[in-house]
């Protein structure tokens, strides 16, 4: 395994053809915009390249694939996008492919996917931020489809450039993109000032279980099985309330627990101050960035709720 | 009146001495970071200039003056930051002033202050940006305190580069004032990722009262005076709920009523698609922007709700 920088890495992709793009599972605008970005721009090369996704992905997101060519070919070499753990890759992809990634372009510091190459930037908002970066070093033209993918990577990973991520490099990357065209303003409506109806009554029954722990330290919101059916949300859904815990005024740690079909929890973390998430998740088996990490707990619920706040306290004292 | 560019105002203030800043009352971030940058870029060429706001400002702006020298001077120059009409002033200072206002810069299309020299640029984002221009112009050390003005400017009338009106130049502009030092996780963290346990309690009474009109073309929330005495909350928290009615799927006019201590009611009006917010408010004798306008409706609630809708219907069919 070698450390490379992204410059290196878009000169390995210029040496290679029939590339495989493999995103993460639960896919978001971050592993999704990093994979169809890079895929448009191995098209624009003369090379064959595709993504592949294990889950099937929100509707909200085609107009990234848009038009991209499918090309059938016999994958030559595989690249991984924003995906920090070979479990990351869905069950079916991971055992296809986990002993097989040839260069693996991820932004979390807590990356320990195995490949031949890893360009590892923990300083960058999105994975669509070192995208750019390798589309910028070919030269090729970054076309309104292109722009519209790097530009959702770093809006929904910095929440509107209004997380602590958010660096003068991602505003400089969003001035570029959308003189370049990007539909800035239909992207941030839809992933950030539309609320479906379903999610409106999502967010209600889910904050009314908001509880506050030691002393208001640390908000849990749960979202159950049964909240997303009584209000008809998908899971996908639940990424906007993982927002929210953190909001409240005091809170070091916001976590949001969503319970998965087969009764276990998803919990997504996320901290102010002092407190680091990814740590926070490592001592539960996750990972993920300083102020964003997350993690899988064993159900049921009081027993996914007593590891967790085991280790919140820890964290917190 | 004179309509003139931004680098003749630079040119002009120059010239000019003992300079009194005037913001709009109710103040936000656009008018009293512009005024706050202005007024220590003209202390740094060493002006005497003050910064003049009828009403008390909250103290999540004290960051904006600290450190200011106070100077007591006969005001020789007046100028206005993000006034778009006199009555804006607030009672006090439009009495005093409003005949004698040399340099109005503002971004608002509306405007129709007078004055010697207007400076109006509805493109821009904020009336931020184009003190940033100004201060650019000048050639004077863009500081942290001033970088901080500037952003809060920006991102709070962009709902942190979240709305329609975020350009490149607004991305642009936050790239420069991070490089320079801005305290930009602060500011967002303070204005945007943390909602006061009063304020929370205050959203969910509001939502409670969230009212669909016209097949869930308008959405109205209101706000009472009770409602304030009962979340502790105080008016300047109702700014943020103003953003809640339009996000809901569907919506194309968005209204908030916050009923003021006379009994009649701000209403603060959201718009989508084709409707224009400056156009309707203009209709109920107010004004703004093309997606974010306001206006002044007496009461009773009913009486100001018929007015509100009755116009609104005119403007959506």
């Amino acid at each position: 395994m070698e450390h490379i920088k992204s410059d290196c890495a878009a000169k390995i992709l210029l040496k290679n053809d029939n590339i495989l793009i493999l995103t993460h599972d639960h896919p978001d605008g971050d592993t999704l915009g990093s994979a169809y970005a890079l895929c448009r721009g191995l098209h624009q090369l003369g090379k064959k390249a595709a993504v592949l996704c294990t889950e099937d992905v929100p509707e909200t997101y085609s107009f990234m694939w848009a038009g991209v060519e499918v090309q059938c070919f016999e994958p030559e070499f595989i690249v991984t996008v924003d995906v920090a753990d070979a479990v990351l890759l869905g069950a079916e992809n991971e055992e296809k492919f986990k002993d097989k990634i040839n260069l693996n372009i991820d932004h979390h510091s807590s990356n320990n996917l195995q490949a031949d190459f890893v360009v590892l930037e923990s300083t960058a908002a999105a994975t669509a931020e070192i995208v750019f970066d390798i589309l910028k070093y070919w030269g090729v033209k970054i076309d309104v489809p292109m722009a519209d993918c790097i530009f959702t990577g770093i809006s929904t990973d910095t929440g509107c450039f209004r997380y602590s991520n958010t660096t003068a490099r991602s505003h400089n990357i969003a001035a570029f993109l959308i003189e370049a065209g990007a539909n800035s303003h239909d992207i941030n409506q839809t992933f950030f000032e539309t609320k479906t109806r379903v999610y409106a009554a999502l967010e209600r029954l889910a904050l009314d279980f908001l509880t506050l722990y030691f002393d208001g330290a640390c908000a849990v919101i749960t979202v159950t099985q049964a909240m997303l059916e009584q209000s008809g949300a998908t899971a996908s859904e639940c990424d906007r309330i993982s927002a929210l815990p953190r909001q409240i005024e005091g809170v070091k740690v916001g976590v949001t627990l969503r319970e998965t079909q087969n009764g276990s929890f998803k919990a997504s973390i996320r901290t102010n101050g002092p407190v680091n998430a990814a740590e926070l998740a490592g001592k539960l088996g996750g990972g993920g960035h300083v102020r964003a990490a997350g993690c899988q707990l064993e159900g049921p619920l009081e027993k996914a709720l007593e590891n967790l706040l085991r280790v919140v306290e820890e964290e917190i004292s």
